[in-house]
């Protein structure tokens, strides 16, 4: 158990590692923020700060002699530098959970295994594979490359056997895998956070809807039943003990409707606090974000309870120059990530609103 | 009006500091934070720090050409680094919070003159002067310095005229005055804001004990009747119209109960966000930290709707000590500062209890 005072190390310093920062620095805990950008807005928040790239073995080394546990901001944190950091100190969530969700196909597999619901999905190792699983899916499906994708990046959407044509190339035939559609009402997710001693709190499920392959609204509570909701909340605690995960845990789950109710359907997981999380600042008693640093701290989890009802707005690109008008709005609570410079499609912030009685 | 990537310079780096320096990372302002102390808790959480004495004017002419604006944690800012300072930007609240509030005389007269009920007072140059004050307030007084005390510094209680003798000297002969003893129901505070705008916006009325001197519980409601939170809410705004004030401003009061019923009377004021509105952190919309930074950048104040009851400790000295049993307390939200050495009276954090219907 890290005492007040003591330093949880985070790989990645975009506006994840800058809220766990915050929410640390709230509970007297200080961060190591290590990341390549010279311009990463964790860094002002944090108490120290390492620019090196993830394979400097010099500055991982002096990174985890600096630290007391090592935590990280994004998934694809390469397996290399989570075993020269782990060999050194805790890494939470642990080696097992960055294996699988760095891998589509492993992911898919190990969530199938415990008997959950997911996306239909095919191994392709090259046209025939991709041909032969388009038809299986009915002409329709998503290609995407097995490693390292996000935000619909490294995707590709096939809507009959023609479209089979150079799709390979456009993901630089990488290993990948094709995902058959799911005809969902609804995409929802479950945050979960595990402790150290294996107890585990879940947020209320949340409901989301995208823009341009990127978050756009998040509410809750996410309009399904009592019973799909007690589900959710299943699946994500079934997940994170099999990973023995510490930390919270994200899933992205399609709610599905047929004749004979509604259905959950995990999509992906990601092992890290998330984007459709970021709800849980304002609205409940601890955020997603105190709920990760305790965790990794070995500390005991936050009541996750629900103060009100909530709709989150990311701010993407342009978005963000409306901040004067947001800051304005009464119950509306704005939150800047920092970055100096605004691109399309760049997360730059968000805003929560609260609905209040 | 500072625009999100611009900085605000916090003259004093202790928690206030570091607290206000959270609250304006999630709104996306920067902060410098100015203390000549090298292990300030503000440092860490702060885009950029200065360590420096507040008269070293190389020092500030530096701080001052890196920020937008300077705000304050500390009232007792020296008036010639307050002057110094606003020749060169913005200085919020201004020099006339920072001239009233420096002198408990100046102060009780300011606010006498706005036709506010005060403690009774008395200037004090002298022993001759001490003795008949403390004879009109029948014997019982507190001798406070002017300038510079707080939490029970500088104070010395008479309770007769024989205390008379070398009370003087115990506070080194100091320019001085004699407050009257009020016989009050309890101590109660009111934060309320001011944007340059003009807008006031207040936070619900505070009932405060103390254990030696030094805030210990601040509960909200504070269990008054409506009519005397709508008046301390009045004495609040006319106070900061009168200051032509900028930023958070903390009113402390004695609620005192006699035949006519509740009245307040005004004990002394913090040009400052105040302890005594730590609570705002958990139970508000938005916090006194946030309101302060809203104002002092010429935002727009925001709503500060309570959303629960809710009681905050303060964790003195060797309270911090408990911080494992706190964090493991449903509800209770713990704010811990960060500061490496617990002294006996050292405020090390607070803990807010919600109470949830």
């Amino acid at each position: 158990m890290l005492a007040p005072g003591q330093t949880i190390g985070i790989l990645g310093g975009g506006q994840l590692g800058r809220m766990m920062a915050l929410a640390a620095a709230r509970l007297g805990l200080k961060c190591h923020i290590y990341c390549p950008d010279a311009a990463s807005p964790a860094f002002e928040v944090a108490a120290t700060h390492t620019i090196a790239a993830y394979d400097d073995e010099a500055a991982l080394a002096r990174f985890a002699d600096s630290v007391d546990v090592v935590t990280y901001e994004f998934e694809n944190v390469p397996g290399e530098t989570a075993a020269f950091l782990e060999a050194r100190r805790p890494v939470r969530p642990g080696p097992k959970a960055l294996a699988v969700s760095q891998d589509r196909l492993v992911e898919k597999r190990f969530i199938a295994d415990l008997g959950i619901a997911v996306a239909p999905f095919a191994e392709v190792t090259g046209e025939a594979t991709l041909e032969s699983a388009l038809a299986r899916f009915k002409g329709r499906g998503v290609l995407k490359t097995r490693r390292f994708g996000y935000d619909g990046k490294g995707q590709v959407m096939l809507r009959s056997a023609n479209d089979v044509v150079g799709a390979l190339a456009r993901i630089a035939n990488a290993p990948a895998i094709l995902e058959g559609l799911v005809d969902f009402e609804r995409e929802v997710s479950i945050i979960v956070a595990r402790g150290l001693d294996g107890t585990v709190e879940a947020f209320d499920l949340a409901w989301n809807t995208h823009a341009h392959h990127i978050l756009d609204r998040t509410r809750v509570p996410a309009g399904v039943s009592p019973e799909t909701e007690a589900e959710a909340r299943r699946i994500g605690e079934t997940i994170a003990a099999a990973l023995d995960y510490v930390g919270v845990l994200a899933v992205e789950l399609f709610l599905v409707r047929d004749g004979a109710g509604e259905h959950l359907v995990v999509n992906e997981i990601a092992p890290r606090v998330h984007n459709s999380g970021h709800w849980t600042e304002d609205a409940c008693l601890v955020s997603q974000f105190e709920q990760h640093v305790r965790a990794v701290a070995g500390w005991p989890l936050g009541e996750p309870t629900r103060l009100a009802d909530v709709e989150m707005e990311n701010l993407v690109g342009a978005d963000a120059d409306r901040w004067a008008e947001i800051a304005a709005e009464p119950g509306a609570r704005l939150h800047l990530y920092g970055k100096a410079e605004s691109r399309p499609g760049r997360k730059m912030g968000h805003v929560n609103r609260l609905k209040l009685g």
